[in-house]
């Protein structure tokens, strides 16, 4: 593996998936990969899970971290082309990268969209500029346009906890105060559209996914009927893409309780955290028996171990 | 032991401290401990001394260490149970507490109190949700109770300086510009009733410790009385606990000079740092041979080891 | 090697070079020597190069890393002898610096000018307080005064890339939007002088720096007269030295580009980074076949090596 920034960067979905769960078999099975290797992780925006499960992961595999929050620890890093310098942002990227890539031997980067500008956020720049100037291999810690070791890790988890061969998987989006990425549902349908399932989308008009992430994917209005028979729902808030970035619904009837649970085939609560209780779901099905969002988290580790480890092994 | 929080934690502080010693003695001996092992360090507020030294514990271990800035690395925790959450508020702790524990063998947490509320700051609501939300031991960092690292690396400094068996302590309040915790004094008031001092308290009327600390102390409002024949003076400032938080007294006449030491049996002058010179304490005392600040501080990194090393030794 | 602050603290600059082009070749080859050493590494600023650079130099010789953003992590501290701390400075040096050699073999400090009152700043009392309170050596990650880990990095890459015995290296001033200290270039410039090269300044007039960096450097008003025949061109910012810490030139044809390149000897371009671009250099430069900014930011790492090694040694 070179990169590993979407579900297109893996050859062997299943391969990596199996890897993965090896990996929470026997975390320190590969303690000698990552001798005198070290990893870098960029944060362009906060981090609490992707910081701590991709350290730990670097960590099973005998790897040196350093952790930069780039603007705080640093300065802000300009990124447009030919620019004149001479505002507030003290360095290129261009620099940035090539300088990290001398010092680290993985990068990892994360730097949310703006949620200003549709075209400008599928650009991806951060994370492509970092692709195009680095000289080492790039993790993305989620991206403007995607989330893709919360995605594996969802697609572990989901591997571990199905009780058929082909599990309908609904994605449905829930109300939040804020507006949030679409990172998270892209990534997620992606890499649902990539995998076995019986995916279902369920989101308010105006909040249809991207065409290159929905893909083939049934998407309805209707969440009720998208629950039905569900073994597996995914939660999560993203704010509208026809008015691009604002967050227009917040119809608090879209948000996941024991009653809508129960339109399932007994199914499984998913969500990436962090996650904003009596918003986007109840209390009584994130503390009840179905929820997964803690084996989704810990699922992480061995996410972003498995893609760590076939990383490594392809610069040996 | 299964956790740090307080002295009753503690079922041998004898054993604890000999420990802590010994640990001084040679630091890497138990290097082995902590292999594959990894402690997380959250910090909701400011660290210097007790970050450093429980890294540096750890790394005596051969531990793992993984620190976070809670708030600035990531966001707002809520602790509120039940709570619709469209606030400023991102993630609950039942959801980060759980899920740090898929990632850490050990959870340090420091939390300060608000100092707007007596009761609600008597809950420690942050360490208790921790310790019950975690499913892996968890040290106090300070909390806003107590803060028992520093306690035990100041039991174990006057072990290491006592002339007599039974030493006479005096804990003193002192001035502050600022409204501080009472979590330093109440700890260390726990732990001297916990061991074979003469222990006294001297504070200004309306400073007087919280009873289940106190304890059975003799507590004066008479400085000079107090420093008689002491062996170790503990100054160290709080904020008012009847007008709860306020800074309501800033008397200078209770700064620590050298004219209040020579009241003293050549005693020795403790604080926990960081200390206001000349606010506190003179510098003449500070600097004088008869301070024990840095040996304090040192101490710091033992007393953290050998509760980690009692930790790590319960776990296997 | 008791401590780096200057180039005077290193008695064999050859030898030093030497050793840094040998971690290079060779970086794991002395991963016995820092076993159970901790290096510490204090930001009073930010920091990117050499923040990375010294963690990645400490970890190919084993040492164990503890980084503290001084203020943000913990507190401000106070400098000040003698002084009432009754302000917002919650510790003084004194304790902070002796407290870290409790916990650090060997301390890192990074501590920029205020640009206020050039007598002030030429004390470099920030560093010069952490020589003073510190049991341990020191490493100066740049100073109000000096950037000798720079320098040094700088020295490795004029000896690697050299086509003569004796090149002739121009320091030449160039614009920038902000005022910036003078560190980078009194280092640059001390280093110069005591290596055997043909050295030259350039730099608007007001912006002579002070005669114990530039020592008997032939200085000119004149840039293109100075490029001529160059072999190394470093380019760099500082703010004015008369008119002390003000941004008074912002004269753009002082912008370094190919047509001012053309007047050298085929000459390298030189940068410590961060680079505004097109302020300070045009991209056609920096991005140029003749541009070592990335090499010599590669070098920071074995430059540091070097160092740690050297202290490291005179320790055992």
């Amino acid at each position: 593996m070179k990169q590993f920034t979407a579900v297109h960067d893996v050859t062997d979905i299943d391969a990596l998936v199996k890897d993965a769960l090896a990996c929470k078999e026997t975390p320190f099975a590969w303690h000698e990969l990552g001798k005198y290797k070290t990893l870098g992780l960029l944060f362009f925006n906060p981090s609490l899970r992707t910081r701590m499960s991709t350290q730990k992961a670097a960590y099973h595999l005998g790897m040196n971290v350093m952790v930069l929050n780039v603007d705080k620890d640093g300065w802000k890093i300009e990124t447009e082309e030919g620019v004149i310098m001479n505002s507030d942002k003290a360095e290129h990227l261009k620099e940035a990268a090539a300088v990290m890539s001398q010092y680290c031997d993985v990068l990892g980067i994360r730097s949310f969209p703006e949620l200003k500008d549709k075209e400008e956020d599928l650009k991806d720049q951060v994370l492509n500029d970092f692709l195009k100037y680095t000289t080492v291999p790039v993790i993305s810690l989620e991206s403007a346009t995607r989330h893709p070791l919360q995605s594996l890790a969802d697609v572990v988890t989901i591997e571990e906890n199905k009780k058929v061969a082909r599990p309908k998987v609904v994605l449905t989006w829930a109300p939040h105060p804020r507006a949030l990425p679409q990172a998270v549902p892209n990534s997620f349908a992606e890499w649902m559209n990539a995998i076995d399932v019986d995916f279902v989308i369920a989101c308010p008009e105006g909040y249809e996914l991207d065409e290159q992430f929905a893909g083939n994917a049934v998407v309805t209005h209707n969440q009720e009927e998208a629950l039905k028979d569900a073994d597996f729902v995914y939660a999560k808030n993203w704010s509208s893409t026809t008015e691009y970035g604002k967050c227009v619904v917040q119809d608090s009837s879209w948000m996941i309780d024991n009653q809508k649970m129960s339109l399932t085939n007994e199914g499984k609560f998913m969500h990436c955290l962090p996650v904003r209780r009596n918003v986007v779901v109840a209390d009584e099905v994130l503390d009840g028996e179905h929820s997964l969002v803690i084996e989704q988290a810990n699922n992480r580790t061995f996410a972003a171990q498995a893609v760590l480890k076939n990383i490594l092994k392809g610069k040996r």
